[in-house]
């Protein structure tokens, strides 16, 4: 948060862009915890090594992104456990409503799921500070797992013709509920929102809804992007 | 297993016990594996972000000794996976018959499990080469993150004097489990049997069972000692 001061920023708005920083890394930090507990979860249902192990390293590789976002907040003089709660509901509602009924469905959640934290993150880099950029760059430069599990869905759904239409349901189904929690959390949240719009204007005073509606579309573009590289159907 | 050939030992012996050695590693793997995927299932029934955390650390942890315990059969010229394959029906089931009824069942099935398998690890080192003895000592030297459970499980004791009880049946449930499942390995694996038992004569010649008996009464004494620390009845 320094240097701020010196652009003549007044002291309402600078708090309101640390609490819209503390949510942004609550959000994320509980984001990265549950997935790596649900994915951990999905994956003990398998009934192949393959399988769980893939999956696995996916949790393993999110709970390190859980520590160093808990790292930052803690840096920025904040409780981890305090900065995550707002977020508790949210995206345990986000997780009870996407229960996979099997592992196949678990590893397209994990994809997906991936994917979006990814670009929403990305999207919102734009408008931190510069060290918080940096250090949301070396959270997302974690090397890429993925391609273990791509290979297990294509083989999947190269095996079995009518899980393709299944799973394009699924993944609709995955950013349906996903929007839904999101836009509960930005309706409540607003000094979170105004962080994500670009932190223009102090909270509250008529912030840009159309802007995020259109960061909702961005997301959902490349989502459907990544389902058709799966051979999935949007 | 170099060095073993300038001690005299035969072909067959010198076979045997590398089968025996792989067969550790696959079993030590798989536990690793399943126990980091089941403590993050159990993990994400909990409330409590605390509990969510400490058992998701654990998993990581766990899941880093499966890494390591990949990367020896690898380095010993094994697939993993099919080291894993004999032991995920007899490790499954120890699951399936133990799956906690609420987190703190998963915090003590946690504690328990991961100090008899280190009991088990730490018993087992010494009957292999100085190269496997360095191996398994830089595993089991991790770093111990059992402290903020213990914690947990002992305010959860104090907070609710009935649940010592149910707790406490519930130390006895998992070992007695865990060693019928140990008892279901030994009697399918000889070359393991044969390396735990010191590498003394062939597999199939008359190992000593009696020994077998006394190492898992040093298993259980430990894990007794392991619950009276926890405030439990063992």
């Amino acid at each position: 948060m320094t240097g701020e001061q010196d652009h003549g920023i007044d002291d309402d708005q600078r708090d309101a862009g640390a609490d819209g920083l503390v949510d942004l890394y609550g959000l994320l930090a509980y984001g990265e915890l549950s997935a790596s507990l649900r994915m951990s979860a999905d994956a003990s249902s398998a009934d192949d090594i393959g399988v769980q192990e893939a999956l696995a390293r996916m949790a393993h590789t999110e709970f390190g992104h859980y520590e160093l976002f808990a790292a930052r907040l803690r840096e920025l003089g904040h409780d981890p456990v305090s900065a995550m709660g707002p977020f508790v509901s949210a995206i345990s509602l986000f997780h009870d409503r996407t229960t996979p009924r099997d592992w196949t469905e678990g590893l397209v959640k994990a994809l997906v799921g991936d994917g979006i934290a990814r670009d929403f993150t990305r999207e919102i880099a734009a408008n931190l500070g510069p060290e918080d950029q940096t250090f949301i760059e070396t959270v997302l430069d974690d090397s890429r797992t993925d391609d273990a599990i791509v290979s297990l869905v294509t083989q999947q759904i190269a095996g079995e013709p009518t899980l393709g239409g299944r799973l394009a349901l699924w993944g609709r189904r995955l950013v349906g509920e996903a929007v839904a929690q999101a836009q509960f959390v930005a309706a409540e949240r607003d000094a979170l929102t105004n962080l994500i719009l670009g932190g223009q204007g102090a909270p509250g005073d008529g912030m840009d809804l159309a802007e995020l509606g259109r960061m909702f579309v961005r997301l959902t573009d490349a989502h459907a992007q990544r389902m058709t590289r799966l051979g999935l159907a949007a």
